[in-house]
């Protein structure tokens, strides 16, 4: 790295935890990349002044472990749960921090005078991963983030598309049971309804209403509104025949959503983000065997279906990259 | 129109028919547009003995309508049934005309001695509706074609999708119903198996065999194995219960597999074409209800829901602008 290298700080929001770094423009390293708690229950103010203590923090690291000057940080790509309006780097409305039409771009980029770049936070973690991740070389990707909701992200011919009004790669709200389960995004039947982490813990605790023997309620104290889906996998992996059922029916429910997106878009790599992803063979193993028995197979030999690999830095990655798409460093 | 433009050749494959027709670069008219039985059975040089004599009579009407000179025709777009290798010219396999790997753009290519395009039929059709009908200004546009299957085309950012091999746009195949009916496609719950022709058939029949009194016996004289979507929507048009509720239920399997498009590729046009697509408000009333209930507000107001307006040509049309796409005239 030299000395006349460009940085750009990315910045990845989420529900629970902010995540801020630095790359250098030809992503080579990641510096000063820390991470705070959101705070939203303090209000917008608070998180934006959060979030811009931590950026000048992390261009204070670029100087100090470069050697570079301030000039040379280019600017700040900003990550965030959406909808959103891209072009005027406005939030419209994410349930979870409580904002509506917020101009969350253009309040950081007025708090460290930097220019600023604002994309949705899932297509920024499949971004990471495609410049840098588990889907580097992939030129048509799709990337499933898998937590307390499912978000996607597209990357076309190299580039990430956002459709007609910044709605693509809503992924998670594809319905897959045209009568199934009611999903807080108001549809019914959707992937995110039965395999994003809430709906593991909530299948696991239908299937413990059966009756038969489990490990699980050991596993939270008998109190299963504390069930999450690592402790699912965790019953599972100690040999517990109802959670190892749930994990099943996850990694079918998953499979569906990924089949139907080699069948739809045809990509060269599948990657799959985020805590349920963690799980490693014991999802990938059987997701992959029923993507094969659903899918095209001309889609299923030109894919791999692989896990992320840049954990929780993705989204910071992927923000840094966004903001090089469109503000390219010559 | 001056005797120095460029015509260029279309050619539409169907398992039924051929449909061939020519139109200068420019897509000002269609010129000498016929059709005539595959007649697959009597074997693939047959097919392309009469292809290439339907071309001979296509260019014979140029040079009489306009003027223009042989070596004003630039070569011919063929869509065909898939799945297909592009950049080889290779149709993989297609069940309805009984070909395996079979060169049909060369065929044709060297029949005709002009240079050839092959793509798939779908994908055809959504760029004729595109470039010429329903979906024309489009940038982003999802194509349904409606028939014995249900086929799909993707325009992203202006040109045609392929995926990484040539799959993409099969939004028939996505699977709509986790459990559902067996597809022909080896897949289970896919929409083509709840909404096209024969699977609009087979829910009557399923719906008949109810009991109720219904109208539908009587359109089919007593025969049910000859009973026709086009029947279903007669019946229903004359107020026949059970025909109506077919109708009714096939509404809402497009408008899920819609809504899908809507929350993954956020589209600013879809469009259905083919048989189904006729019955107009009968199924777009309905349809577009449901996909406002299932998909996210902002992709719903930036998308038109509309039926083709291309009818029997727009795979013509569409293999013109393939072929146009693939060799673009100064």
């Amino acid at each position: 790295m030299t000395a006349s290298s460009t940085y750009v700080v990315g910045v990845d929001i989420g529900g629970t935890n902010l995540v801020v770094g630095a790359m250098p423009a030809d992503g080579s390293r990641e510096i000063g990349v820390h991470s705070l708690p959101t705070q939203a229950v303090l209000g917008a103010d608070s998180v934006i002044e959060r979030i811009r203590g931590m950026i000048e923090t992390t261009i204070a690291a670029v100087i100090q472990e470069t050697g570079a000057r301030r000039e040379q940080v280019a600017g700040v790509g900003i990550g965030s749960p959406g909808p959103l309006d891209r072009e005027r780097g406005v939030v419209i409305l994410t349930p979870n921090l409580g904002w509506t039409n917020f101009p969350l771009r253009d309040r950081i980029s007025a708090a460290v005078g930097l220019p600023a770049v604002l994309d949705n936070d899932a297509n920024c973690a499949t971004l990471g991963e495609a410049w840098l991740g588990a889907a580097k070389g992939g030129r048509n990707v799709v990337g499933f983030t898998l937590g307390t909701g499912i978000g996607g992200g597209l990357i076309l011919d190299g580039r990430l598309f956002h459709g007609a009004s910044d709605v693509a790669g809503e992924i998670g709200h594809a319905t897959i049971e045209a009568n199934g389960r009611k999903c807080g995004c108001g549809n019914y039947g959707c992937l995110e309804a039965y395999a994003s982490g809430p709906a593991i813990a909530m299948r696991a605790r239908e299937a413990l209403a059966g009756g038969e023997g489990s490990l699980i309620p050991s596993l939270v104290d008998g109190d299963l509104t504390k069930l999450t889906a690592a402790k699912v996998y965790l019953a599972s992996a100690q040999g517990d025949a109802i959670a190892t059922e749930v994990v099943k029916e996850t990694a079918r429910f998953l499979a569906i959503g990924v089949a139907n997106m080699l069948n739809i878009f045809n990509p060269d790599v599948v990657v799959l983000a985020g805590g349920v992803a963690q799980a490693g063979d014991t999802l990938f193993v059987p997701l992959r065997a029923e993507v094969r028995r659903r899918a095209f197979k001309p889609a299923v030999d030109a894919c791999r279906i692989v896990p992320g690999a840049l954990g929780s830095s993705a989204g910071m990655v992927g923000a840094v990259a966004a903001f090089l798409e469109a503000h390219p460093v010559a």
